[in-house]
């Protein structure tokens, strides 16, 4: 599907173009740009996007920051019944991280054939967590490779 | 070797009896035991203790709140000529991001058989990292022991 055409609310696409925005935001303060959305019963409870470079930090990928974010909206540190969706594969720091927060689900855009959780034996994540691929994958795979084909000029 | 024995200044024991330091401070505020510091040219320039329970963040492992903190006071996201010590074997969220923050040695106390990231296929540590285990494990491992047990009580 192309992101253009009509999306359902409170679809997988939908919530993933929010993520996506956020994308945008990373890519617009030179970050690479990777942006994530934590969603609960449809509603996004936190957004986030890659700020490694400014804030001088390895650990402050997209996926991080929501998962901080989430738990402190929701008073505790595990995000069940909650929803992850990312525009990049989490790398293996993420996965470690979601795999803490027992999350429910994670949907994710672009795969990662480098740096991406999926590489790793066994799975980094918490075996009852969901995961779904490839949603608006184009769009987002398209701005990171915008940023790195930018980023060479 | 015994904690209790004369400990050269400098060594790999000097520096862990630090981080064993923070996972007494961890066990007084009821959080898992686990401590942590980074030293540099042979100055300890981060300190943390696993803050899991009173942040409410499955993130904030000792190792985590080590590399942001050793980071900010470099000035800069690489741990290059960086040693982390660290009482348990580091999970797999935090060998993510020791990967990421490239640090030249990492030393541990306890292995982590259920948790730790040497379960994990590829290693999920920076080629270059040197790894050395086994520094005061047992101090480390009984602190461990004693809070779950006090914990069942």
């Amino acid at each position: 599907m192309n992101s253009n055409d009509t999306i359902t609310p409170f679809s997988d696409e939908y919530f993933m173009k929010q993520a996506i925005q956020e994308a945008y935001k990373a890519f617009e303060e030179d970050e690479i740009p990777v942006g994530a959305v934590i969603v609960s019963n449809n509603r996004i409870i936190a957004r986030s996007h890659n700020l490694t470079e400014r804030l001088n930090d390895v650990t402050a990928h997209a996926e991080m920051q929501a998962i901080t974010s989430a738990a402190n909206y929701l008073g505790g540190k595990y995000l069940k019944d909650c929803t992850l969706y990312v525009t990049l594969e989490p790398c293996n720091m993420c996965a470690g991280a979601l795999a803490w927060s027992q999350i429910t689900r994670i949907v994710y855009g672009a795969g990662d054939e480098k740096r991406g959780f999926t590489r790793f034996t066994p799975s980094p994540l918490h075996p009852r967590t969901e995961v779904v691929s490839g949603i608006l994958e184009e769009e987002s795979s398209e701005l990171i490779k915008s940023f790195f084909a930018k980023k060479r000029n």
